[in-house]
């Protein structure tokens, strides 16, 4: 019997292979459809509910033409029916001929219905390295 | 009676009010000391637990003189004992002479215990304007 912390680290696994094919159809099979759902991505303004957050995601899909993500898992904590994950992506992209690397660091928040996990908020923010760190003692733009 | 979306949004006014008087004890107030606690800074690595999380605060406050933070709450989200407010904060700091002004976009989760919300979580980012946005298709950095 898998345990809570397996199930959720699943449903993020789940989350990363949709982002990862590019095809909205798998994006929609790992996120809730409840009302309070919302998508940060890193340097966007956040998405509100399914319609915003799937334009979101068919927006970051109509400009990639291949994808892979590499996701490194900090920790993960359950808290009754509610779930969620601390980890960093590498994403490697195409976009037409251009090859972009990039580093970004995750929240994803999971909520369990009917003893399913499904996503109900993704936040993603840029990483700096360690000396651009140094230099920001208090976290500015 | 206030809701429990109302004592959600008094606790996340609590942490901001903490955060701009620059001491760690008004910190130590708002923050749960469970061991799954973590905090996001914009650009930085996460801080697991506690010790790690007391001091990124410390090393923001031991850096910056003054700083006022005007927060614009864009949802709020009760499920059972876990709430969270994805809000911006306009951020404008003293540190030494220079005066520096930042926008953040954050994620704050709370758990309730023995009826008080504290912070178990927070995720701050950097936000870019809408014509970088627009020229991030996919979220790098």
């Amino acid at each position: 019997m898998a345990t809570d912390i397996e199930t959720v680290l699943q449903a993020n696994e789940a989350f990363y292979r949709a982002f990862e094919t590019l095809d909205i159809r798998n994006m929609d099979a790992v996120w809730s459809k409840a009302d309070y759902i919302k998508c940060i991505h890193p340097g966007w303004v956040p998405r509100l509910g399914w319609v915003q957050v799937r334009d979101g995601w068919t927006t970051i899909f109509n400009n990639t033409s291949q994808l892979r993500i590499s996701v490194c898992v900090m920790e993960t904590t359950v808290r009754g029916e509610i779930g969620w994950v601390v980890c960093q992506e590498h994403l490697t992209a195409l976009s037409g001929d251009r090859k972009t690397e990039g580093l970004v660091m995750a929240t994803n928040l999971f909520e369990r219905t009917d003893g399913v996990w499904r996503l109900i908020h993704h936040h993603g923010s840029p990483v700096l390295g360690p000396h651009e760190e140094e230099r920001h003692s208090l976290p500015m733009v």
